[in-house]
């Protein structure tokens, strides 16, 4: 991970020389958050938080940084030593890593001199927003898969190197089951998997004798590729003469298809492994494969037993960024009181929520989730009685509910720049993910036109916003 | 850039631990290629290949990484003996980056014993991947700006950290004029630049007071982001009270719209400017930017200066990966000898093309590009003599050109390991695409919908790739 501050849009630091020349750099806080599901999907996993905390523990300014500043030749000497000796030293909020989260609610709140918090922006949208969009796209990928068995295959295909790794270790806690990428393994513990490739194939005069060489050496792990020349003309035929040897020295085998019709192939492949009696041997799929495809195939009964996923899973496919934003929702006034404030721009979406606030996690009896809620950080919520709660636009949406039990979501991972409590493990934060799924409504969960979960106001906070609005003539 | 050999896919290094026990290891030559254009578009920018040569140089297995593989349980010592004095020793042969390539042509070809071929197969994808999709995007982006002033604003949306500053790199080649990516700007010297943000803005009883003291401090460069309350009711009207005091003292400025119809605002801020007396006060619009998005306000006579590019430009916005692969295309053979090999699949778009071989671009009298050959690597072109060319797949396709010159676009850029010739700057680099963008004629060009180019294959080509095919029963 980069520990470089100049990691950041140029107009933090120009902005930020401002602050220090006006003698602003006073306390604010930043709420990152994100705007619409990715994939039109009904929810998100919140990934990245670890590697984001610990790049914040490290971000500094070089000696080399420092004189590429001065090179540009407008910062001044003292705002640059002011630099040289920069570190984050305010406090984080945030969910938990892992957590199943909505549009429009914190999902990390900074409090910092405002320097600070604006010179980490970059930083932390930058590795939020990836890790968040591969840990969800995964997670999806993994529910079509009806919670079956990923691999992820991406490595050839991810947005550099820095794309290959983060999105290894977003994929394992969205769901993967492991990662062909060998470092990503080794760096972050996941298990490393894979099967052969079609130059091994090519370097031999047919296929068994490629198969028949694979199979001495990982008698217990082959998975033959069979569709270099012809998936049912040659390939499957000689994987069963390979498995059969293999057979009889009691060991099992697979396939892998990787091109071709999935549905016809998988099926033609199945009745031919079974005619030859080997309903152990193994059926696994890549090429180009997404929740989509993949939904489809379990559907129609394909008898498909892994997944390898690659380009899609570790990129986002066809929606390649989340939408994360980070925005600042109070600043101190002139009188030295920290004060709420939003902006509204020209597009309503665009819209922020004001002031210190905090996500509740509201509950039904039964232990499903039945909404979250933004309020201002004061509030709390009792358990069993009634609160109206409002839609954070339209005047006329609104709900009112007793939650069972009610959570904050928004807890302390960062105090005076310093890392707070344990730090979950990897597959902790996978855990959660796949718990905080089991509560959620399947409606929600769908793949294809989900129901929407509602992320609502309190009435404390919607009056905030209101005077807010009226005061700017709105 | 990450010097791990672990850098790789898993199966990369149990095929490559068979080839070793097989003893196999002989001379192979790989292709890498890509399939098709990406965005629907008519050509791509050849992007990655100097930081590639440079990873390649330094690629090994550290003592840890040995060590890492070693509890993975299925590697000899021998072999990890063998993988620890591992290095890359072979040839490369490739395009020059910046070069316009079109599908199915090598553009990089690598000789070497098979298992440090295999090795590097992941590494060579994952960079020119990616910054071959970004060079194409910045490109197409510049163009539909009709060649105008684009910054690259990705950082924040970039996928990871890697994500940001190879995308910064590419983008640059491709056509953006800088970066607002501070680290990256100081690592691969690209002008740096930026405006303000909504929390500057935000962080002030009112617009006019935050804009009054950014152009104090930065009374040349002050671009005012007019869309945080609203555009025309507040915001120009701000920006006309800070920039009359700027003009006083003889400085322009501009303003920023970062929300809203870009047409109808651009418009509406154009004849407020004007009005006011402000004609040289220059627009800059942001917010999710696309080629397609920027070619029509251009085509609508938009009054737009300047275009800040981030998501769509530095992830590839809905297409997030380019489709390049890595094929054998020689082996060695029982003999010793090196022979063609090819794969057919069962996506007929799969199937390889034998052999080693160069790629020729066939010029016109006027000097225009005609078309791409690929040929047999012996073979060579006599200027003004008519030849056949073959569609690679179709039969019935094929064409009779006297090329007025033909240039081989395969140079020797890496031998026995070690990089050759002059390495050229990024803005060698940066020229090289747009004197290419100038050879090809414009209906390449488009950005819906464009020409498709040839790319064909010489009679001796094809002859060898038919006799293939025969010998499998095709």
């Amino acid at each position: 991970m980069i520990d470089s501050a100049l990691f950041a849009d140029f107009y933090e630091l120009t902005m930020a020389q401002g602050y220090w020349k006006q003698k602003m750099n006073t306390p604010a806080v930043f709420d990152m958050f994100f705007r619409r599901q990715p994939f039109n999907g009904g929810f998100s996993v919140f990934a990245g938080l670890a590697p984001l905390l610990d790049a914040i523990e490290k971000f500094h300014f070089s000696d080399g940084d420092i004189a590429y500043l001065a090179s540009v030749g407008i910062f001044e000497k003292e705002f640059l030593d002011y630099l040289s000796s920069f570190r984050f030293s305010g406090d984080v909020w945030a969910m938990d890593e892992g957590t199943i989260v909505f549009p429009n609610e914190p999902l990390i709140r900074v409090h910092a001199n405002v320097i600070e918090a604006a010179i980490i922006e970059g930083l932390i949208l930058n590795v939020i927003n990836f890790q968040s969009l591969i840990a969800t796209k995964s997670a999806r990928i993994w529910l079509a898969s009806n919670r079956g068995e990923i691999m992820e295959f991406g490595l050839r295909r991810a947005q550099g190197n820095d794309g290959a790794m983060s999105a290894s270790r977003a994929a394992y806690i969205g769901g993967a089951r492991g990662t062909s990428n060998t470092l990503a393994a080794k760096v972050f513990g996941i298990p490393v998997m894979g099967t052969m490739a079609h130059s091994w194939v090519m370097s031999f005069p047919n296929e068994v004798e490629a198969f028949d060489a694979y199979a001495e050496i990982y008698p217990g792990k082959a998975v033959f590729l069979i569709d270099t020349y012809d998936t049912l003309d040659s390939g499957i035929k000689a994987a069963i003469a390979s498995g059969g040897k293999l057979a009889v020295k009691g060991h099992g085998f697979g396939v892998r298809l990787d091109s071709g019709d999935m549905q016809y192939l998988s099926g033609e492949v199945r009745a031919i492994l079974d005619g030859a009696g080997f309903p152990q041997a193994t059926i696994t799929v890549s090429n180009e494969l997404t929740e989509e495809i993949i939904e489809s195939l379990v559907l129609n009964k394909a008898p498909i037993d892994t997944w390898g996923v690659g380009t899609h899973m570790v990129t986002g496919g066809n929606e390649s960024s989340f939408t994360g934003v980070y925005k600042l929702a109070a600043r101190t006034d002139g009188s030295g009181a920290l004060v709420p404030t939003m902006k509204f721009s020209d597009n309503p979406e665009k819209t922020t929520n004001p002031g210190v606030k905090q996500v509740w996690r509201l509950y039904n009896e039964n232990g499903s989730v039945k909404a979250d809620v933004l309020a201002l950080a004061g509030e709390s919520f009792e358990s069993g009685k009634t609160r109206r709660f409002l839609h954070p636009i339209n005047d006329y949406q609104s709900f009112s509910f007793a939650p069972a039990s009610a959570k904050p979501m928004l807890s302390l991972k960062m105090a005076g720049g310093k890392k707070q409590g344990n730090q979950p493990s990897l597959d902790e934060i996978r855990d959660l993910v796949r718990s905080g799924l089991g509560e959620v409504d399947r409606t929600y969960l769908r793949i294809l036109n989900p129901h929407v979960y509602k992320v609502s106001l309190t009435e404390s906070l919607r009056e905030m916003k209101i005077g807010f609005m009226k005061s700017f003539g709105k």
